[in-house]
């Protein structure tokens, strides 16, 4: 086993199992603080509950509280493993949640048969929470419950796969048409992959401002045409009126390749037959559709993004979760619409622009980040990104009417 | 508003709204510490634990993670105030988990329509967990919930206002009458209340030597008889084949009353009525069903306990349910069965004969503590308590074929 394999498996085994645990926020200590934390005192905020549902926000942790939510069905790129297997991811971010947004959250693994009884499952326990965060479920079960559970719930119901990806996706996107002087407009847009993240990717893009005609979407029989009779209603939405049916017939003058599929998908020669200065997100990972080594080595025009950290602009999902939700549970959205979604999108892309501070970069790592081909997109230890995305999606909730609160005075000013 | 009511709504709303939060429990503060928690390092465990599914057990957080779980339809004294209301109580017992037996715990609250969707729901989420205390669920209820889950689930599920209630009334009510010089078997025990927290205290106490036939069990429309037809099948296990039909026909020569029913249901001419040396156990919470400064001036031969914390002999749940989860789920139990319980109950009532090391006693409160009327049981804050009842719990569980592990080497020697 590699050593990083072995660091792993012993992140999570040592001193004690798994990454979170539950803290106390009140003093615990004696008597009269039990008594006031459980029976008797606890009977007075009950009471209060009872009269005044609104009260739970003001005397329980619902409203700073978000459910990680799985069944396991597409962990990672590792398939369907089931909900235990998923488990350690679920966790993972929930740790992200506290780190980066002090959310508090925790993880919940649904077994179950129909994708009905895990709809009703989760509805009968989303009012625990102030939202939940949806998390590797397969396509198209994805998408049926996300439309239900939005339908039934009052609390934000976020599938961050589809729209987390989609959102940090669409900012890197933009700023890198930008740098290469390019119109998203007129952008003939390749995406290699149909599953989840890709449609909700074309979806976001498509919101702002790509041209559905110019986007050719790919599944593992090649191009989605109007021609086709096996498309699920997901994917008929992206149908192109083409005679195009393979990526080489539609790569070849393609102003942007985003890959959401799998490792080694697109080759050099492909590379070569895109348009001049052409923008390639390879988001498969650990390994993407083609190597940034490789890519880089055929032609030095390009704009290249991947899902890696060890390489620039990398497309992590981390830029935006935690402050969505940190918006809209600050201002009590009621659910996560279209506005919020790309308040968030420019939030992040524009925090790219600004001059990057000495505190963002790590330790060693490089001296200096400025706007342009190696740097699209902000870095995820970018403490500014809670702010700024944050205070643009609260915003974004409070405009579009979908919060029950007001924005707070100073929002964000502090942090 | 009181002083006491006003400092219970403080202590829930400030300085932030709740009981717990979330803590992390590995580093997470580099690029590096996040590859091992979140992607990539993360697919390792999962790898792992798709492999061999008890990895779930060595990598996360499940086996030390216990689920509160309620549908608020019992809450506390105080009825049916649904879900969101109960939350405060949750957490509360999600609180006392973690103080007392570095459980970690966290709420979940229910809305359903049917008994059979919330069994659904909690079985469909319940491998989340390393065990699932369920609270302030109504009878008949609770009965059928519980028996479905257990059957359902292979992690324990205890049902605490039921077996919690019952393991600390029986280990309390057997010291009583051995205080009394009172044979258990021989014992004329009358219970004024046939709710769940009865039904579990009786069946308990018969399993622990009393005779169903001395036992007169009171609801609503008086004795459960055996010629009653509106008896619930619950009910009807404590019919009593007698003619006796009123609290004032059962209490007469009775050596025990056992209240979980409303204040003030025991009058003082009823209590002159029961035999020498009765024991008067008054749980109703907060007001007795019989104060005890009325009791005590009425007779001077009785042990008397309530649910109060402010008077001797305190009857609370707290002695119990964060041990025999301690112990469970340190070997790994596949439920809580009565051997399990039975070794709480005598781990209880065998620790308030020890002597009490002076540190259990809170400051000022008292200068001594010794086994006697005073002193029948255990205070809350007694730390040996977790030690010696998740030690009892752990063993019989072991012994009884029901733990997955064996008992650990030294356990709890260093507690």
């Amino acid at each position: 086993m590699s050593d990083f394999k072995q660091a792993a498996l012993d992140y999570h085994a040592l001193p004690t199992p798994g990454k979170i645990s539950i803290a106390l926020t009140k003093p615990a200590e004696t008597s009269a603080d039990l008594s006031l934390a459980y029976s008797p005192g606890v009977a007075e905020p009950c009471r209060e509950i009872a009269k005044n549902p609104d009260d739970v926000y003001k005397y329980t942790a619902k409203g700073n509280t978000v459910a990680v939510i799985s069944n396991g069905t597409a962990v990672l790129g590792l398939g369907n493993l089931g909900p235990m297997a998923s488990k350690p991811v679920m966790e993972g971010k929930a740790l992200l949640f506290k780190r980066f947004a002090e959310i508090n959250s925790f993880d919940i693994e649904v077994t179950h048969k129909t994708t009905e009884e895990f709809i009703n499952t989760v509805a009968c326990i989303a009012d625990s929470f102030g939202g939940i965060n949806l998390e590797d479920i397969k396509a198209p079960e994805c998408f049926i419950i996300e439309k239900a559970l939005n339908e039934r719930c009052s609390i934000p119901i976020f599938h961050d796969d589809q729209h987390g990806t989609a959102i940090v996706t669409a900012a890197a996107m933009i700023n890198a048409l930008e740098v290469q002087g390019k119109d998203i407009a007129d952008a003939n847009i390749v995406c290699l992959g149909a599953g989840a993240a890709a449609i909700a990717c074309m979806t976001l893009l498509i919101e702002c401002g790509a041209s559905r005609e110019h986007v050719y979407m790919l599944d593992r029989k090649g191009v989605i045409h109007t021609r086709r009779d096996d498309l699920t209603e997901y994917k008929q939405l992206f149908a192109n009126n083409t005679d195009k049916r393979t990526l080489d017939d539609v790569i070849a003058g393609a102003d942007v390749f985003l890959g959401l599929s799998g490792p080694n998908l697109l080759s050099a020669e492909q590379l070569k037959k895109m348009a001049p200065n052409p923008v390639v997100f390879a988001c498969s990972n650990p390994d993407p559709e083609i190597h940034p080594d490789l890519a880089h080595s055929v032609r030095d025009d390009l704009i290249m993004a991947t899902g890696r950290s060890d390489y620039p602009n990398q497309v992590n999902n981390v830029l935006c979760f935690p402050f969505i939700f940190r918006g809209a549970l600050d201002v009590r959205a009621r659910k996560i619409n279209s506005e919020m979604k790309i308040a968030a999108v420019h939030a992040i892309r524009e925090l790219a622009k600004e001059e990057v501070p000495a505190s963002v970069l790590e330790a060693g790592s490089e001296t200096q980040l400025s706007f342009g081909k190696g740097y699209i997109i902000p870095r995820p230890m970018d403490p500014r990104l809670c702010k700024n995305v944050a205070l643009a999606v609260a915003k974004a909730a409070v405009d579009s009417g979908v919060a029950v609160l007001p924005l707070p005075d100073n929002y964000m000013q502090d942090a």
